[in-house]
């Protein structure tokens, strides 16, 4: 770790130089058990964005979802496995017949699917999960991972809870799996609980002892349940396991699993000391996480590594005097390495239809004629109000209008009292397959009461399960952010509206959430829905 | 890691088992380092709330600025130093001979009192920050380490960016403030560089080769930037690091520091794997988080290990299966050895003032006479307009009443119209030093405009530096917390106001972080401010 190490570290090796063998596999399960944690639910569209985009980011595998769970996991599973151009779609399921056979369909339109089996090996889960014994493990192995390989060549086998299991039996468990067919074997610390010396002896000793080892791939899954997930993962690298199991943000049951942007810049940013290489573009981290994040209203804490707003951030005055002086002696990584852009102040109120066009094409949007024009009508509308246009204010408004270009329901206006002496009132107008309607309605509180007006108007019982307000810049100016999610017989949608008034956000963001209720009610039939 | 080994660390290894030798000691720095980081700024009365938790809490040392960087750090250090019971208090500074005995100063009321004092060492450091060789260092770490000492007899001594430093140098480095007195020589990984055995390595090599390092406390402070924070702090311990610096919810620098309650709970966890221990009080640590949360507006993030809302959370029918059968399933540790209790729903419309004064007991909370009557006051109002009053309802309550019982603004009344046509309009009665008055003012938006309202009866050039909105509870009957923080020639001062109305909510925080600036205005001297 001298200086001249240090230098090493900046000179990435060329891609020539990289073994096939220090590649690492790098299997992202945020749609999965990401998805799975309690409030982190997202609807099918956000299913298929965040998959597009991990796609496109170079993931190898994407754990799209759990088919047997629900019909709309079916579903997302299924859709992801027809889009994906480049990731294998992988899909969870159980150690029985109906759950292989159902991920089996779910994975079927992919160019390359996988299907994803485990079961508990541990004397915990064998004793009071399932109340059976050591034989009878080892028997729903041979058939779940045999039914599993008879569906596709790629087949991953976990033994949940490995790190709390006797090592000789799992031994026997890892060599049954090799024996029906499967290609990766995944090494699950479930309840987070390894420390990294641990894990990496315990990967090291499966590869040493267990026949067939050395044909098949081994792969870690950390939970971050003592802060360890990514030391431990890591250390599974260096002794012998070649994927990693990983989710954008470290979003997952409980404290969560190691998180993607941790591992794969832990990973390019030490290739001095470690040869091992992925194949993420590193450039898209920061927009993974801000979507992950948007889609899931989990904000991602300030100083988080890698993705937080802090984490390239200096304010101490001898740290920020080193930074001038040479950059390299505060950051390891450069921002830019992990795809975050200064936020510039490049758009007001005198910029044109083109200025509006080029900023889009920028940011990566492609709009149709009438949505770009219904945007730019808002952009101005902004401008007007807003000193400083941001790209992040100009992100809010096109995804919102994005959101919104096909919708029933449309908020006209909106006015609203409120204060000390309540109780609060709203008056809104709204238009509804193209009728407008007004209703005053009152409320606890100007929220309420702006909910309340819509509920009279467009009678439905989705419940409200979170109202979030974040600020989509900084300033006394700054555009509100609202993020409301309903819920209605299990099937959620989140609507995310932005405005300078978070009144106006608010009711925007429920009429966003309450439209995609009504959309999927339009596509599908009631009793398709009620599995999910 | 069978079952047995599992048993085993679910029985605590009972205290008069437990060798001195193996305690780690716990150096909290959120108060400097922590504190440091972008946007984190605590008032001085924050800081000394801060400190008490930590003293009660039993860290062993708490790092409480910064003395020679402002008037502010001075008096904040100096006054903790005077009220804790228990911790060493420190103050850091930098190798020149003012910081230190500024630094001395501030810390002469502690029963015990700490100096610490650092120098960048590696390459980058001493070419491009400083300017200086490798012998100058050495001269400058003999005067500042050789000066600290001739103040107090607990002197201790960092190498800046340490894991950058040449092996022989740092070798002489640390065996020269050794001989110079250093009682503590801490090895901080600053720029989040290192990798667990590396720093493991650094820590064994600088024991095993340097002189009378058997004589002192070796330390770590490793930063976050790679995710490895947590797991390199505890690879120093195994290989003898006895000290640990760490900061509530991992606040610091970029990714910020090791996290306390990580590095508390895994040596508390895997005791049967590590032998260490620690003085630390763990069913205090959640309170420990959301203070430091609050107080810094920094939210922590869902699924933060230990202290994040979902680290105890199941959500997947698999795993609430497992824990309904048994706990031990899916937890490796209770929610209740870190503080974290049910929020109960106890108290309504009808409960009277024996029942509030017992809950307010039961939360912690002393209040005297008038203090009381306004909280129950409140607290029936609240009870009449929310059907669930939760304790985090109570608590923002009571923690409302605390900051504005001496007042010189209060709040009135507060009427809003607000909407989609705008201006938005806010008419506000204020209470000030004792006679009412009141304004209608415009704004974009309702919350601009109600800013826009106190400011024309108040005027004060203060700026708002940050405006959020939390949830108190869930529910859309739900207290929203607002967080408003207000800067004037250097100084913060945050306001927090909670209410079912947004904008009242947001009125009152503005207002309380108004009082904040005037009364401190009244305390101190404007030219002693200057400074700070």
């Amino acid at each position: 770790m001298t200086s001249e190490t240090n230098s090493d570290s900046k000179t990435k090796s060329p891609k020539e130089e990289r073994r096939e063998d220090d590649r690492v596999i790098i299997f992202d399960t945020t749609l999965r058990d990401g998805e799975q944690c309690p409030g982190a639910t997202m609807t099918y569209e956000e299913k298929l964005a965040v998959a597009e985009l991990l796609d496109d980011m170079g993931v190898d595998v994407i754990e799209a979802g759990f088919p047997i769970a629900s019909q709309g996991d079916f579903e997302s599973v299924s859709e992801i496995a027809k889009r994906a151009k480049n990731s294998v779609i992988c899909g969870l399921s159980r150690a029985q017949i109906p759950d292989i056979d159902r991920c089996a369909e779910a994975i079927k339109p992919a160019k390359r699917g996988r299907i994803h089996t485990f079961i508990g090996t541990s004397p915990l889960h064998r004793k009071y999960q399932m109340g059976i014994d050591q034989d009878e493990v080892l028997n729903r192995i041979e058939k779940s991972v045999t039914r599993a390989r008879s569906h596709t060549d790629d087949v991953e086998w976990s033994c949940m809870d490995a790190t709390r299991t006797e090592e000789d039996f799992l031994c026997r468990c890892v060599e049954m799996a090799i024996q029906c067919g499967a290609t990766t074997v995944n090494i699950p610390d479930t309840v987070g609980y390894a420390l990294p010396h641990e894990f990496a002896e315990l990967i090291k000793m499966l590869i040493e002892r267990v026949p067939g080892a050395d044909e098949i791939v081994f792969s870690t899954h950390c939970h971050d349940d003592l802060g360890l997930a990514v030391a431990n993962s890591l250390a599974g690298v260096t002794k012998g396991a070649r994927q990693v199991e990983c989710t954008i943000n470290g979003l997952g049951e409980r404290a969560g699993n190691a998180a993607l942007e941790e591992i794969v810049m832990a990973i390019e940013t030490r290739s001095d000391a470690m040869p091992y290489w992925t194949g993420i573009d590193t450039t898209m981290l920061t927009r993974a996480s801000k979507l992950v994040s948007a889609v899931t209203a989990f904000p991602v804490q300030y100083n988080k590594a890698i993705v937080g707003r802090n984490a390239f951030a200096h304010e101490s005055g001898i740290h920020q005097d080193g930074v001038l002086k040479n950059a390299q002696t505060f950051e390891i990584m450069t921002p830019e390495s992990v795809g975050l852009t200064q936020s510039n102040l490049v758009m007001g109120k005198h910029s044109g239809r083109h200025a509006f066009r080029e900023k889009l094409k920028e940011l990566g949007y492609e709009l149709g004629d009438n949505a770009f024009e219904d945007a730019f009508v808002r952009f101005k509308a902004l401008a007007d109000r807003k000193k400083h246009v941001y790209d992040e204010d100009i992100e809010a408004l096109v995804d919102q209008e994005i959101a919104t270009a096909h919708d029933r329901i449309k908020l006209v206006s909106l006015t609203v009292i409120a204060g000390t002496s309540g109780p609060q009132k709203a008056t809104l107008t709204l238009d509804i397959d193209g009728k407008q309607q007004t209703h005053e309605a009152q409320g606890d509180g100007p929220v309420d009461a702006t909910f309340a007006a819509i509920k009279a108007m467009v009678p439905h019982t989705a419940t409200l399960e979170l109202y979030q307000v974040h600020a989509v810049t900084e300033g006394t100016d700054a555009q509100a952010e609202v993020t409301v999610r309903l819920e209605e017989d299990g099937r959620i949608a989140t609507g995310r509206g932005s405005d300078t008034d978070t009144l106006v956000a608010s009711a925007r963001a429920y009429i966003i959430a309450l439209n995609k209720i009504f959309a999927r009610d339009v596509r599908k039939k009631p009793e398709t829905m009620m599995a999910s």
